[in-house]
């Protein structure tokens, strides 16, 4: 899975002086590259499951704020669920980010002068998973033992 | 406490038809602004607390990603502070998001096919407050009640 | 991180020492009261939305680890609704927090010597609103806005 | 790794009709153990990092409620570090979320209604592991890949 080439990786200043074991199971090296960061990317995909709470409002209810965001996400063409508990998010890191932080902007602009948002987000390079195909493969898995 | 003047709350498109009341307490609107998405901004400022979990590792220790991404951040020049439960980043928006995405990169690199992060990000408008200032107010509550 | 010495700590007085005034708006109080923590009782409800991720897996699919969380959650009889990026949970805040904690050492149990989960958790004293009640206010309000 | 004797495993109803594996590496049981919840202890120990956010408060600033909520902790025994973006707590997974309770119970009875917290638990059962000898551990590595 490792995109790094043997050359790349000997140029790479290793993080620990131990040198780099050439078998280690599963292609994992012993030590991290390092890399400058600004050629780095940022993902091609994630998901993201975020809950925006703006601070310092009137009233204890913020469905007004989550219906704004809500509005801004639908606009914004990313792929997105919303639950009770959050909203789920799926594109590219950019595009997410993006999109969060705008959505942080907007809740500014009326007024409300603190946000805060609790994300927790994913990414895999090994194979491409839709919000739906994952919630499927746990209930395929609970149905096959109930059998 | 808005920053919206009405001129431009008039210039918003509402998100109901409802009229926008004027008598509404410490001028909240009662519809936040609607703006297109491309033309929004994203926060100049942030505080973004993170931990980046590598998923599929052969073994438990993820001490060595940590180290990786740690020194991933250092070199992006972000202000930045470990702790034992994850590492804070201030910066505008746009860098801090840039560098936890560089951050999966990195470690997605190193041959792991799975990364998971849980943050929470903060954004506000009314005032600066450094990290340390944030702890610092805190303590100071605390002292006080000392006394 | 306290600087407290345990002769402070038996000193302590309240956090300040103004007097507490009546007219305060909306009931806030302008300090906190102060209980002795074995008094206060856990809320009596709360939803929790949390991801359980096992780390030190052999492979980056966590999909079976998920089913034997989501079983134990189903037997335990408390309400719980799976998302693509987490569960939430409805109920009393310690059946809640003893399921998730028995669901890190179920995930022990099979091997799995490291667990760490993300999640928030809220708690509200004026109504009870339900999960489905949550999304249907907001949905509410966009169908408001498109009319 | 496996606490599971084979004996208890056979006894387990398996979640998937597969056979279970005898050669699964690294003692990996290909199916989880189903227990019933009322017997499965919580862990004997984690640690929490949590930022609780008081929702509808009347100003932005929430340094008073962090303050009080810090006392309460302090009161309650547990290890405790407090930065800035949340406090990490280490004990027994009944303590640290009994605490964590009682702070929301703690700041509704100040007269916020509303309060919501964001938090990463982890456990591990192969080594005991303090906050400190966590962030030292990244902090070796770092320094050993200057040298």
């Amino acid at each position: 899975m490792s995109k790094i080439t043997t050359t790349t990786r000997l140029l790479l200043r290793p993080l620990t002086t131990r040198p780099i074991i050439p078998s280690t199971p599963r292609h994992f090296t012993t030590t991290l590259p390092k890399m400058s960061p600004s050629t780095l990317p940022t993902p091609a995909s994630c998901y993201a499951d975020f809950c925006l709470i703006p601070i310092g409002t009137p009233t204890p209810s913020v469905a007004k704020e989550v219906a704004s965001v809500q509005s801004l996400i639908r606009d914004s063409g990313i792929k997105h669920t919303m639950h009770s508990a959050g909203t789920t998010l799926e594109g590219s890191w950019d595009d997410v980010f993006r999109v969060i932080g705008q959505a942080h902007s907007l809740v500014h602009q009326s007024g409300i002068v603190r946000v805060q948002t609790s994300l927790r987000v994913g990414t895999r390079t090994d194979k491409k998973q839709t919000a739906e195909e994952k919630v499927k493969r746990v209930e395929d898995i609970l149905a096959a033992g109930q059998q």
